[in-house]
């Protein structure tokens, strides 16, 4: 099996968008120089990223054809085949994320809800039924569900995950700025949105020195 | 100017949270290897990270001392001055985020938001005032406010960050899944949950193959 860096998997959704993007606008062939010119990976990089997934080195000139690029990326990155996922934390963010019209698109289905809260268990939120977090031992696997969304708040989580992992679930997508001990059977991704600012803010402070300077 | 690299950059929130945890625990002094074996980074990797923003190398054996860590870290994340920021595009993920309790802790101040839809202009969300698109060139310089959380949807995006700029914002975070045309002095950063999400179903099948080969 090849082994694939967070870095590279990051960039395989990119390249997936551009290229459609790239077929949309009635072009059939792209090479590595105008990917990168427009996306400013190196053409090396690109090279080795798409030689990775594919056996295809595209032709002498013409670069390689758009369609069977978009295939293999699809292929490569599941989304023939959506996983299917629940909302854990049916706050401000959980009801965003289960109204989010892109996880079609991104191989994701949420099927479902959970929450604490008697005012929103039996209801619906984008068309799906919440349920109660005790119900989840029950549902997970009555929906061939394996990944966790969890929104909860910050004090809970790690309480919420510990019960999800109970209950089936193999990954966690975890939103919450909170540190969770996860075993090492189970997969963790954190959507650190705090790490994510601090590039933001470094690179503003860094540009507004830089005009402050002029 | 110290470079940073943007890994590096990411991991300092996540230093920050853990170190407050330690410091709520009553624990006074840290050393690389106890941060090492919670967080998982190798300890060389630590005491660059922390060197790099702080010149206390700490005692031999004690560590460093929690509360000069996160106020070290605080400083350099500018966390005690919080950038002011504006939402644009109130729809489910921009009201999550403007309401989202944690940004405060992050140095992020959200002030206003802005949307097209007439139904939603002039009301509040989260307590804040939701102004037209039309108003960005006004409203950014009269709130001091330098970046723009994009929520817009994806074929509107290019032409709102468009729009943003022309009114004065020096950085966009961006939250839609497009690719943007953004010129080279000002700041973005993307939050791809696309490339999380790759991240996750990458791991999760090769835990499934692992589950099933067993």
């Amino acid at each position: 099996m090849k082994i694939f860096s967070k870095n590279q998997l990051q960039r395989y959704p990119i390249y997936l968008k551009f290229f459609k993007e790239v077929e949309a606008s009635g072009q059939k062939y792209i090479s590595s120089p105008a990917i990168a010119s427009v996306l400013g990976y190196s053409e090396e990089q690109i090279r080795k990223d798409l030689q990775a997934v594919s056996n295809d080195a595209g032709r002498p000139k013409k670069g390689r054809e758009v369609k069977r690029l978009i295939e293999t990326l699809e292929n490569f990155l599941g989304y023939s085949e959506p996983i299917k996922a629940a909302v854990v934390g049916v706050g401000h963010l959980g009801v965003a994320l289960m109204n989010y019209p892109n996880f079609s698109d991104m191989g994701l289905a949420i099927v479902a809800g959970f929450d604490i809260d008697q005012n929103k268990i039996g209801k619906e939120v984008a068309g799906k039924h919440i349920y109660s977090t005790e119900e989840m031992e029950e549902i997970l696997p009555k929906f061939d569900i394996n990944i966790i969304i969890l929104t909860t708040p910050s004090k809970c989580a790690q309480e919420v995950a510990d019960k999800a992992i109970r209950a089936g679930a193999l990954a966690i997508w975890n939103f919450v700025p909170a540190h969770l001990q996860i075993p090492s059977h189970i997969v963790i991704e954190n959507v650190n949105l705090a790490s994510s600012l601090a590039i933001l803010s470094h690179n503003l402070n860094s540009l507004m020195r830089l005009r402050k300077s002029i």
